[in-house]
């Protein structure tokens, strides 16, 4: 076949974009939580610097619900910087210049991996809905064969924020013998009440986009653009906080002098929000956000050990570095510190940091010199106390 | 005209069910912030109590967003108890043995009083989109009117909780002559760029449904019922803490004793949102949604004042009681006190109390034994103090 199904997503990764793939035939498949499993599926991913001789330098960077693999290369779509250049590269505190960065696409994704916007072998057609629900352990379960593929026992570090964050966390508690040190950042063992609620407004939103077509919207070639901008938009106040919010945008009016008393954005921040939707829009898939969202709601450190979180780790010798943000009210640092006590229960080698911000949750993702100097910081001792 | 007209919206309030109504005719024409100006227009109210013979016992409830004129008797609608009938009542804090209580339903409202769904009489037709945007100020300026067609020179008192205090605030800047204690609960002298941010969201849930076509969704005999629905989930969650619905909800399954692996509500959260999101559809108009909201938004009692909250109370004499909530995060204790110490810096009488509660903003509905003590104690005593 020649010719691009028509069916193809408007937001759509082309081949030559997603940087590096594995694909993993019928002798390999996913098994996943719920009981079904994929096969076959690809991975999508990125490498930064150099696998030594010993293969004891790799560093997995997890991505948050819309990252992708592109953590430290400019984006295929939007063109714009790695989402998280400040932090790996070379010099830079993941530095590329010793360690071998890994990122990867998570199953369920839009920009390569295998999510719902992929053609289903089975039917020739895009999953959509048809797609198995995926959860954090089935995530880093891919992820974990990605390694093997690679051939890469051990990792000296697993690091990420948010969902990347939980993705940490579910390392060091489903392949505690393959991981030295994680780093988990403004996440939480378990997605809260409130978190979830946000979600599934977000997923009304989609799913209330006559667009969306009960998820068969690349059938018909639309997108359900309203719905999500919707939903992206109200994630979006969540990663900040209200504090940062009134510094910069306050009842600051946009592009006039008076209110002008109609329904047109007259204040920046109803400007900056519809562009987070719109920008949104243009490089993410909807079902994408409903399976990966889903996949965050679903996650439960404790419950899937028996209720105990201390149980999730009573087997690791892997070291934490737990460091959470003063202003964020999506994953507050109440929530990361309990992963911190669970931790000490079982006398895991854990230290914990609250980083005072106003920049609420996006904090991890933007210039936070303290965040900076931890991750060197402890990167660096992990890497010395390490016998290669 | 013995029909009705085919546009009436689905959510009506019948003619027979709104209470009491005034109509002011071409001869007193309601001025507005925007400088149109509304005429004829109807203030639907209710009263509770009887006024007595010095007119001196009126206390003016006002009330929030998605709130009407029942404040203490069932909702012609829902059936349900009046919203505030645990404050407002026989023997209740606010006595209706003692005072003569008045509630309407705010201008650019949807039960009764002249909103955007009720018909232009220059066209015949529902208002929708031509209606004329509303301020805060604009519903206390119709209170007043409606207070002149009532004979009712002065308020004994003022109270109401978010959009409601707002209004009390308002009275107290508007007409400080005529309120000798204004009582605002949860509330703020503007809307913060977060508060707006959520409302912006909710708009947008609102204008991205098809079926709501511009606002003429009347005339097409349609609802915009989705994006209403998202809209007031969304809000909903901002009604709440985080504790609060971590301690009644947590992550509870709602009628299933494992997860389904799919996207219909596992968690009792979702459903619990899905209800308040389908039980406020049958009850609230979308547009009127959409012009209460930005009534809100505009709220900045500084800005109209020079940019110095305090000027707006340097000629009152009136009383104030600030109440606040330690779990409110849409109206926090740091923005009711900023009301207070403006008051301060005016040498007005002010009391300011902040209750302890996990209840987040809702609690100004709730049962609050802290607020009821408060709310009686303080109107008790502006009532002894009072020279009839």
């Amino acid at each position: 076949m020649t010719e691009a199904p028509k069916f193809l997503r408007p937001v759509t990764a082309h081949a030559a974009d997603i940087g590096k793939a594995v694909t993993f035939g019928p002798d390999k498949p996913l098994k996943l939580d719920c009981g079904r499993t994929l096969s076959p599926f690809t991975i999508a991913y990125m490498t930064y610097g150099a696998l030594n001789e010993a293969k004891s330098n790799a560093v997995l960077v997890c991505h948050a619900l819309t990252g992708d693999q592109f953590v430290a290369s400019d984006h295929p779509i939007t063109g714009k910087p790695g989402w998280w250049s400040t932090m790996v590269g070379p010099g830079k505190p993941i530095d590329t210049d010793r360690f071998f960065v890994i990122c990867a696409n998570v199953i369920g994704g839009c920009m390569g991996s295998t999510g719902p916007a992929e053609i289903d072998p089975g039917t020739g057609k895009p999953f959509g809905l048809s797609f198995p629900l995926v959860t954090i352990r089935d995530m880093v379960r891919s992820q974990a064969m990605l390694l093997d593929a690679l051939g890469i026992d051990h990792l000296l570090a697993v690091i990420g924020g948010s969902m990347g964050g939980m993705q940490a966390l579910q390392w060091a508690a489903s392949y505690p013998e393959r991981v030295r040190a994680v780093i988990p950042i403004a996440c939480a063992a378990y997605h809260s009440a409130q978190n979830i609620a946000f979600h599934e407004v977000g997923r009304q939103a989609i799913m209330a986009d006559p667009d969306w077509r009960g998820g068969e919207y690349q059938l018909s070639g639309t997108t359900p653009a309203k719905g999500l901008a919707v939903a992206r938009m109200a994630a979006h106040i969540t990663y900040l906080s209200e504090t940062a919010l009134q510094r910069k945008f306050g009842r600051n009016l946009q592009n006039r002098d008076a209110l002008s008393f109609q329904f047109a954005p007259d204040f920046q921040i109803e400007s900056y929000l519809h562009h987070q939707g719109a920008s949104f829009v243009d490089r993410f898939d909807a079902n994408s956000y409903l399976y990966i969202t889903r996949a965050m709601d679903y996650f439960d450190l404790a419950e899937e050990n028996g209720g105990q979180l201390a149980n999730a780790f009573k087997v690791s010798n892997t070291r934490f570095c737990i460091i959470s943000f003063t202003s964020d009210w999506l994953f507050p640092t109440a929530d990361n510190k309990e992963v911190a006590h669970a931790l000490n229960a079982v006398a895991a080698n854990v230290s914990f940091v609250e980083i005072k911000t106003d920049k609420g949750h996006d904090a991890f993702l933007l210039e936070e010199p303290e965040m900076f100097a931890i991750v060197r910081g402890f990167l660096n001792a992990v890497a010395a106390a390490q016998v290669i």
